[in-house]
């Protein structure tokens, strides 16, 4: 059973405080053996990675083989079916049509005191992005990272995608295909961060690395960060549904389903201002979760994590909302233009009852890459900004220096940087002389 | 004495690899003393944050005097001189005028299948600012941190300066009054970083830490990342001056200076095509090394670090300043827009003879704090957006749901996530029937 809650219960801020800070994931500690596989990659490259990829994969490579050749991609591509790829190219060019709308604008200008300022953006040289293996190798997800990278300009693409047992999904490798990336590697794990990083023998490193991963795979991103840049830490995936009592309790029990399915971690959270309508929902969730595909792993997201809020009205919803910081937030109301309006802090809002989750995590255009665990309080999905980088841009003329020189060589003085006054009091002496 | 390169040798390339991958950073393995810090801090609260102060900056504070007061802060700022204000304060409006123009825009659009889309930018919530104490406490940092917090709408704002001994630098309080800073907090290390993203009776956890500290920090911040944002883990500074013959050597001994002052690990790179005008800049910064208030940091960063490299023409200074990403990049050539628009990666670029880098620490209007030890790869300058996330917006009609919902259904079909699939075909059933 998930937990129900109603705001005008005395221990409601108690239970809403327990929810909040509820530890969905159990990370194991494994930062020392990460550490140690860095390590290991950094100092024999190849062999290592063919080494760990035996272990781990219970799959032998060679350097040769470590990347898929042209022919094996197009023989697995080849295998796609005709629905599967129409369907894919659909998102595809959604996708790459709404990431195309954030490229973001340089900008020069000359200001009171002659200095000229500004900016000017360019593209990461080389991303590499992480594809889980086996139960989570989501095509969607290779077009959520790969397209931004290209909009973005990025030259070269790498991914790496760990294939146990040799077993690969072709339709992972056609979204490669339809994203533009140059090289595939067969690789995964703490052991596939590390090469990108720092490169072996066959794998060229990379500047940013960005895609979802296990403990491992998280706990390498973290330690690489900086020598690489990467996108974030992710965590489970959660929902956080406000629907009035005019929808079909069926489409909101579904709505949470499709969030519960991805992993037993994962967080489906109803707000509601009837309570009977919640009552509906749960109902509606515990019948269908009788016949769902994976409800072993919805179920268990269910009864560990799910919640039903009822509020007095939808203005307080908006304020529980923005004290979640959902990774997602459905607004299945009379008016969901105006609530979004209100929210502060949600990776992306779903406006309205006939824009379900799961057009997001596939067609919509938007990214599905999206904060998660409250962290929407500061930052982002991912975009097209996560492969750009910014120069800023400042010319001064010999006015500009006579201008705003001496406040400079006043800074400097006052924090003992002799050098950086003089520099600035070498020239204007040659300008006032 | 700093190394001499010419590209025309043989060996440059092996010497210029070295140059590139030397370790500049003893960074000493201070983790598993930050994880216990952490773990103390979140046990134990103020009680913690107070005894880690005794200890480490010989201050006995109460949970009361944690924060400066109102009448500290006044008392102190009166003692700034008037120079110094309005130094700080010429510096602050121009540096809120650039920061101003990176606010970036809303979209939204409604496409061809009727489907509108969009996004909304809005400011973290609350920003803590690490200032460090002693040496580096410098009051332009507290302007670079706290005025782009600020402009972005950042709604409460916090400072942590140590102030070892009870020693306080009254400008940083000025820089934090007039960048209009919430709180100042008179706590370092890692037990600050601590107290800011978790919390604890008195210290009212932030979203969002930046600012430059010791190796303390950066553990204390790769920790507590995900927790709260983060701006970037900072390594030591350096300098890359292109310059040709038509330029003062002694200006350009005083720029490599102006940043090897910083810091022992600090680094200056000349690039010139004239290898007489490299010899004479080495020697403009060997006199002046016998006289700098800081000759023994600047002339340690220049024996260690410093490199005078000399290439046939300015294209190939571009090639391996493209390949150094510095932090800093100087262009003291005839036509130094030309240089510029080549340049790719690169934190900040200061045009012409008459920019010196100190203008941009201080005054110039772009962030100083900019991405070190080649991360401009990567990364960007401290800016607006490290204080603004955005929250992607869909909202699809009915018709725009039959145009694409298809497709998602197909997709959520080949990922075998039954309950996307199902949420998309609820609702096209009820449209279709």
């Amino acid at each position: 059973m998930p937990v129900f809650l109603n705001t005008t219960s005395p221990e409601f801020e108690t239970a809403f405080q327990t929810l909040l800070s509820a530890k969905r994931e159990d990370s194991p500690d494994v930062d020392a053996v990460v550490a140690q596989i860095i390590a290991d990659v950094r100092a024999r490259g190849d062999a290592a990675v063919i080494e760990l990829t035996a272990k781990f994969d219970r799959l032998e490579l060679t350097s040769d083989t470590l990347a898929f050749s042209a022919a094996e991609i197009a023989e697995a591509v080849a295998k796609v079916s005709d629905v599967d790829r129409h369907a894919l190219e659909l998102a595809a060019d959604r996708i790459r049509s709404y990431h195309e709308k954030q490229m973001p604008d340089d900008l020069q200008w000359t200001d009171e005191a002659g200095a000229t300022l500004g900016w000017r953006w360019s593209a990461v040289s080389a991303a590499g992005l992480y594809v889980p293996g086996g139960l989570a190798s989501y095509p969607s997800s290779v077009l959520m990272n790969a397209i931004p990278a290209k909009v973005a300009g990025v030259e070269r693409l790498a991914i790496a995608v760990p294939t146990p047992d040799g077993v690969v999904n072709p339709v992972v490798l056609l979204a490669a295909q339809l994203s533009g990336v140059d090289t595939i590697y067969r690789i995964g794990g703490a052991q596939a961060i590390a090469a990108l990083a720092y490169g072996t023998e066959s794998i060229t490193p990379v500047d940013k690395i960005t895609g979802p991963g296990n403990a491992f795979v998280a706990a390498a991103k973290r330690r690489v960060f900086g020598k690489v840049g990467i996108d974030m830490i992710a965590g489970p995936s959660e929902i956080l549904v406000i629907a009035d009592s005019d929808n079909d309790p069926n489409w909101i029990a579904l709505d949470l389903l499709s969030q519960a399915e991805h992993d037993e971690s994962a967080q489906s959270i109803l707000i509601t201002d009837d309570a009977a309508f919640g009552q509906a929902v749960a109902q509606a969730v515990e019948k269908r979760l009788k016949t769902l595909q994976r409800r072993a792993i919805a179920g268990a997201s269910w009864r560990d994590f799910g919640a039903i809020i009822t509020v007095r009205d939808l203005d307080e919803a908006t304020t529980l909302s923005n004290r979640i910081a959902p990774e997602h937030l459905e607004l299945c109301v009379a008016d969901p233009v105006a609530l979004s309006a209100k929210t502060i802090h949600a990776g992306a809002i779903f406006l309205g009852q006939y824009t379900p989750e799961a057009i997001g995590d596939y067609v919509g255009g938007p990214n599905h890459v999206l904060p998660t665990a409250r962290s929407a309080r500061f930052s982002s999905g991912l975009s097209v900004m996560d492969f750009l980088k910014r120069t800023t841009l400042s010319q001064m003329t010999p006015e500009a220096l006579r201008a705003i020189g001496p406040a400079a060589e006043q800074l400097a003085r006052s924090e003992s940087l002799e050098a950086h006054g003089l520099s600035v009091t070498a020239r204007l002496k040659r300008l006032n002389g």
